[in-house]
């Protein structure tokens, strides 16, 4: 059955022989294997080009700013999810991967498209004209400003503090920074909340600066945060606390139904 | 309800206060971004400690050994998952994770495992005679060899060959790289196949070489194709071919059931 | 970490001590299991009260319609990851639903929105205005009108109609399924183009007739689905294609990026 | 790229033209839809004949038994799931199926082919020298003996009570039944634990018994849960607690790692 009216019969990324593997137009084992590190071969997956030094480095900055932050939910998911299944270590990591979605992790893309329409708007006016005008239309029809506040990180969330010093230390330009930071200088008024920048503003904005492209943003914490499960399921196997993250969350929660006669709560 | 006699409390990974971000007992923002690459970081997420330059040499060449190979099924998976969801880019990369298991890519554990074991033998007897009674045990219940054979590679598998030389020119020892060729040439009398080591026995080989942790080993092609997953999805939304693979999959197959009187077959 | 301000602390679907099993306040061994049917089960499950006759009909009814259709993209998708990942048949189950998205089968919720949205302001001027205006509505910001048009079925969906016959003959109300073809009606004027109601149009008309949850929508897809993947997975074990499906879907598509010097084009 | 020796190039499950669609040589909208539940249909789906009574009962019997079990922690990772990832229902329930693995639920298969091997060897001698033999070489290889023992059902698990007399009601033979009851009653010789057969055996048990196919014996479990994941998340979206559970899980996991000086722990 024919979907949809894809016209595309192609694909640029990879072809093969029996003899040799070649990967956006280059002999992976005779000139990349061996010869870059895995974070140029990300940018050269996305982009066909070999990152310049500075776009490595912020690259690499991203992604280690992403990766690891605790027992967040993904990773409990993934953690009950491997101990329930140890068969598979790929459910676990996938499982740990479905819940970077929007509200968590996945801002980085929405905040990246908002960062980039300031950009693009300032060149036609001045960047608070522009970062006014973005905002006031999102809280206009009652969308969040992606990107800004943090349940733990109230004063500054300080990867993102850091993550703008080390773009600027790369010397990469400052566009996307700079809207990133005139956004939240504006959110006290627009919005009566003083806001900080977190993480998932700061990656696209030093990631936007430095030519990254924006559609795949939201594959920078999918990425960094796969090495995280990674981590937290090999030491799941060392010291499994799956069922002991569920017992605890179970226990947090009442049941507010309706019982039968004579039923006695237990510990469910 | 409690659920296993899980013993543990505790977890080694990260904590945190409202300022500082703790990973494996250093300062996030302070002593890690912005200084160490990913690969290097993710060395340390797995074993708390940094690595040594050979060592992320290392893991550098095994994750872009394995990242890219062209529309493989699990690729396939995820630009149809795309193609259909494409409001869940997580859900298009985890789908693709999912195709990661014991017939593909997987076999980097299995394989590691059954290298780990003839080192540990050899060091009471001698090589041959350690890969020898590994891969017969192996066959007496029927169990394939991982990490040996390749569907396209028939004569040698490129990769794991480049990432033997790399390993050798970053001077590490070589235990599990001899323990490997040993057992690739056991194969012929021991199966009675010519099959070449690929690519799922040189990355454990190399890697346990340079004191990788075994329990992590599965993790590797995981994280590498993550990256791969994410390039292949940004390609999807510039040219969808999601649908055109499964249309073409589709006519490839029959329906050999019964049909009522009168249904005319059609392009179903 | 707290993240969010949820400020729920409670769950309504079970509970259980040692002895009894309470699910949505009824006993499950002595009240429910061995006297209720599935499909009623669910409708219990999601409503917390047992369905009516003509209620479990059409929840039946939709099942029954979604379940299976061939080899489409998320049976693809399932088995490819189960020939690559035997020992997790979860993990190929989850890979086929990742794939019942916003454009595959996830069409039912935000149809079925779109119908009770023109039955509520029906209520305050009349059918056709309605429909109108919510049609119009979503293509002056282009959004697609979901639940019409289908690849295959042009002339009418045979699912649809057949639906639409199920409530009527179990007497259910009709507001929804009045929408449903209202919304058709309107279609080539308002779009120029003629589509059909599809199956994802037709299951939240008849079940919001019945009063089904709204927000329940999109599980019937899913839940079908479940039992077909599960149907396929079984097809798998005994005749693997998996392989076959995908090597079918490489060879429709040609690598369009650049080559070394000397590389010749094979079987990639 | 060919990957494994796959002969087959057929499926028999379902075939269309534009205005037929063909299940297992049936009709859908003629003869199917309308006319069988979905439990029938899940039956026929997976055997291509139709349920008799007995059976059907049976296959309800078992959904009924195994979906709801409240805050277990697939349900967790799922509710953790959606509330991070709102915008994608089937993530959430992809990932709650994820954790229905090898030590939770999957145990049926197991169950199942133990059972069926205890049956098919009881031709051979008796049942208790038969159920004897397979215990103790499960016992030898160190491998567990699975749907014995539950956490919160420790005397009996009132669902497996009550499948089996459901099984008894319905008239099915009692083979694998008995099986069950013969494994339960040398449990405590053999292994030194009274662990009471629990759901995940009766399942097998009642199932086997009606003529199920073993292969299928774990998508019941995937089947059932996939209602009781999405009744959790349609309460979700009402009530949300999927962060609080993890908040709750969080808290109960104390930091084991180092600190550097001056770091004054938070609330994580």
């Amino acid at each position: 059955m024919k979907i949809g009216r894809q016209e595309h019969r192609s694909s640029g990324l990879s072809t093969s022989n029996a003899d040799t593997i070649i990967v956006r137009g280059k002999d992976l084992c005779g000139e990349l294997l061996g010869k870059v590190g895995f974070t140029e071969y990300v940018w050269f997956l996305l982009t066909g080009t070999m990152p310049q030094p500075a776009q490595r480095k912020v690259l690499d900055a991203t992604l280690v700013a992403i990766a690891e932050h605790g027992l967040v939910p993904s990773v409990q998911a993934a953690r009950m999810t491997y101990a329930a299944a140890p068969e598979a270590l790929q459910g676990a990591v996938a499982a740990g991967l479905l819940g970077c979605g929007s509200v968590i992790l996945g801002a980085a893309e929405s905040a990246g498209r908002l960062l980039a329409d300031v950009v693009k708007r300032a060149g036609e006016s001045d960047l608070k004209t522009a970062a006014t005008a973005v905002v006031s239309e999102k809280r206009a029809v009652k969308q969040p400003i992606p990107g800004y506040g943090h349940p733990l990180h109230k004063g500054e969330d300080p990867r993102a503090t850091r993550l703008f010093e080390v773009a600027a230390e790369a010397g990469l330009p400052d566009d996307h920074r700079r809207a990133a930071k005139q956004v939240e200088a504006l959110l006290p008024e627009l919005t009566g909340k003083q806001l900080v920048m977190n993480v998932s503003a700061a990656i696209p904005a030093v990631l936007l600066d430095a030519g990254f492209p924006v559609g795949a943003l939201k594959g920078v914490p999918l990425l960094a945060r796969t090495a995280s499960l990674i981590a937290h399921l090999l030491e799941e196997q060392a010291k499994p606390i799956g069922f002991v993250l569920s017992h605890a969350a179970g226990k947090a929660i009442e049941y507010d139904g309706p019982v039968p006669p004579g039923f006695e709560r237990g510990d469910s």
